[in-house]
């Protein structure tokens, strides 16, 4: 059976489970915290030698990595991914941008603020997420206050790769802007999505 | 006819010409340099709001974004890019793991030191740089000690992208690991492949 290797709360390995119950894979969860040390072990690390999460094995026993490489390869023939030219490209533009303009800002704002605790400790770095992430949701609004989805094909996983932390953006303390709040609930509402815990 | 806006030093902006050059697409190029305003134009703008290079437009005017987005665009149904399944996968894996944990500390090493003179000015982020575009190299000599490329399936466009800023790392001030180095010279004889200009 496939097996997932993530933590919860994280978005990242949201994103994993998410498109597996999408496309109707059964898995296997393992719990994997890398706050208290289970991407270090030996044996995950000969999974994983980056020691990351999400981490998802096959049956055969290959390893997949990188979040937005398993939306795609399990959405692959699917209506979650167009299959080919431009209609593709679009999806695969937003999530090179989540990885780049959005993750590194919303996620990691929320993770210090809400489930670090180091509000004031990493305050200089929190400013710079705040002012990054904040422009990451106006890149989002300009095309979301127009449009029901990110891109023209429905729902793909480029909505599913932003909302993981979207949804949650609030715990970094951002203010979602209003075409974007609408589309939070729009991803929301399609059969079958689950949404992250509330610490 | 394609239209390439991008800055010649890029490395981002070189994926784009060298897979249109690979490919067989003839293209115009406009230098567009983010540090002297040419991204913030109003017309730039109307283009790609984010002010970002490169960008690609299309003869029927649609605009293409993210480097690696581009990569896959035109690397589709050649060589460059495997058609489906996990083969495809372990490509995209690399194009991620490109974005989130290569370019930002490489790039921007050699962005800070050898092309804005902020070796001094820039210490504290360049130190951070310096750690985890080590550790990049290090994840990519994992896999070169031992293989020809960085996937099972010959030369892609994840080499093309991992390439990209690796075969100037020297001007960020890195270390190249030897299978990495050996890799760099393989990439850099395949036939059509260009270099980036130094400074």
């Amino acid at each position: 059976m496939i097996t997932v290797y993530g933590m919860t709360m994280s978005g990242n390995c949201w994103k994993a489970t998410q498109i597996l119950r999408l496309t109707g894979h059964a898995f296997h969860w393992v719990e994997t915290d890398p706050n208290t040390g289970d991407t270090a072990t030996t044996a995950f690390l000969a999974m994983n030698p980056q020691g990351e999460v999400p981490v998802v094995t096959l049956d055969d026993g290959s390893v997949l990595t990188q979040s937005n490489a398993i939306l795609a390869h399990f959405a692959e023939a699917t209506a979650w991914l167009p299959d080919h030219g431009l209609a593709r490209t679009r999806v695969m533009q937003w999530l090179f941008w989540e990885q780049y303009s959005h993750e590194p800002y919303i996620a990691v704002a929320r993770n210090l603020i809400t489930y670090r605790g180091q509000k004031q400790a990493q305050a200089g770095r929190l400013a710079v997420c705040a002012q990054r992430g904040a422009k990451a949701l106006r890149v989002m609004e300009q095309r979301l206050a127009g449009h029901d989805w990110l891109t023209d094909s429905g729902p793909t996983i480029a909505d599913l790769a932003l909302f993981a932390y979207t949804h949650v953006a609030d715990e970094g303390e951002f203010v979602v802007p209003p075409g974007v709040a609408t589309w939070v609930a729009r991803v929301g509402a399609l059969p079958g999505i689950q949404t992250l815990p509330r610490p």
